[in-house]
């Protein structure tokens, strides 16, 4: 099945288009299970692996019958080397046990013959002497850039093709300076290199609709530039859209009406720090041990929030 | 010390602007080590773990008196999860040992907060329940994507700054379909999108000039493109040049005239597979029981060859 099919039947399920972000800072996991860790395996990376682990299961089990997917951010991971990556990994494998789908969110890119590593690495399969075997890493989609064009994504596209996973493509991101370059217009096209991408993203879509209109190829569009969402999303209509930028990034319900298509579908809303952290606002305990409750509660009002305006 | 300096005190040293790609694919390691490593632990991950780190080493060892810097491609190894980082992290410690510069290849952006992660990450440090060491991928310079613009670029030169490391910014890269969008004109400024990045990359370093003129913030110009590579060289005049496409992608020596300043600085080329998979050609063994020395001879004809065009 075609990954937009798979995350529209997630959608429907849980009556959410809400994705959450498990973006683990150590600075900011509840003090208990700090604690518990480092009494057990001392200051170590070890006790880091647990910490996230354990903080991530959490999460997922306050949260998997409310939303469909996750999105992990593969950098707050690496910087705890092969020991935040085995949590990766394992966070990974509960998601799945737990019926949720994982958007791996790495923006990874590069040529051709290394693209074409990346997808296996993140979607795919892994060559062991001869044999294909999943990937360790293999998500159910997966964050890309295309400043390298077409030859960058291709290889992705065909191990989405392959294995029913899907992309998300770059557009128009988040932050304040995505101007600097997505902004720019073009002299030929007269539009801005976001709606080039917009079209780009389109086009590398268009072999592969899945039954609900959708293509595995979508989009990344910030929930902080609702202008641009709206025409963008007219830019593409086959094409999913992955929208950060909700909550800490200061973007909100009303900023999302012009996302979805006539069946309020077609776009899912990450929230990373205002699910996670929640706990920390609530001040009902000493060391954060209602973490997983205020994080499922946090989705109940983002779920009512979103639902609202789709 | 500033990045640049540290590379220049390399090229200095081995009078050498060649770098060595470590991109590992398992069906091309030498038949010798493959069955020697399956033998030990079946055709598992831990045998490709061993496979790919004594392969590494052999290369590292046949081309450190050679070249000043390695540059591994981190796609190759994300594609057997943690074991093949494990065998990533284990080849940065043994080119440090081998006083090599590392180049990680990994492409990465973000938005500010977790280009930050990402910075700390490939050359930082990490926060060890409030202890800050070095972070167990930490290289000497990081290759990223620059289309977030600005903020996503300046947690990696906060780090350069801070820890004498650098980035090598894509601007226009060596793959066919690279023009796809860094050959668009832009309507305001009349350059490409490719000319439009070399400008951010030169204000982007322009704080940190090192001694020999150059900052810690770098570009990525394939060989491939050699027009390009010339007219990019005077538009990033403080910039270093990473140059891949050399060889297996088509560059050739005389691609690179225009590379190099006055004084044959300025640009590092990398060859991966034309050096690490030279073996496959000299039929000379069996097993490529030679894969080391048919690397070094690789190393030393290109060499001779790039030297002689700066």
């Amino acid at each position: 099945m075609n990954f937009a099919d798979r995350l529209i039947s997630g959608i429907r399920a849980k009556n959410s288009v809400v994705c959450v972000g498990l973006d683990p800072r150590l600075d900011r996991m509840p003090l208990f299970l700090r604690e518990k860790h480092v009494q057990a395996e001392g200051k170590t990376l070890e006790a880091v692996y647990h910490t996230f682990l354990e903080f991530n299961k959490g999460v997922i089990d306050a949260v998997a019958d409310l939303v469909p997917a996750i999105k992990p951010q593969l950098a707050f991971y690496e910087v705890y080397g092969t020991a935040g990556l085995r949590a990766y990994e394992e966070t990974c494998r509960y998601a799945h046990s737990k019926g949720l789908l994982v958007i791996a969110d790495g923006k990874r890119n590069d040529i051709d013959s290394t693209a074409e590593a990346y997808a296996e690495a993140h979607l795919g399969h892994m060559d062991l002497f001869g044999e294909q075997v999943p990937a360790p890493f293999a998500a159910d989609a997966l964050t890309v850039n295309g400043y390298l064009g077409h030859d960058g994504i291709l290889p992705f596209t065909k191990v989405c093709a392959r294995d029913g996973k899907g992309i998300f493509v770059l557009v128009k991101t988040s932050n304040r300076s995505s101007g600097d370059l997505q902004d720019r217009m073009t002299v030929d096209e007269k539009i801005s290199i976001a709606a080039l991408m917009a079209h780009f993203v389109e086009s590398w879509g268009s072999d592969e609709i899945g039954e609900n209109g959708y293509s595995a190829v979508g989009a990344v569009v910030g929930a902080t530039y609702p202008k641009e969402l709206t025409s963008l999303r007219a830019l593409m209509p086959n094409s999913f859209i992955l929208i950060p930028g909700y909550g800490a990034q200061g973007g909100s319900a009303e900023d999302l009406r012009g996302a979805f298509d006539s069946d309020g579908l077609g776009a899912i809303v990450n929230n990373s720090r205002g699910v996670t952290y929640a706990y920390e606002k609530t001040g009902a305990t000493a060391g954060g041990e209602d973490y997983a409750e205020a994080a499922r509660d946090a989705v109940l009002k983002m779920n009512e929030a979103v639902n609202g305006v789709r």
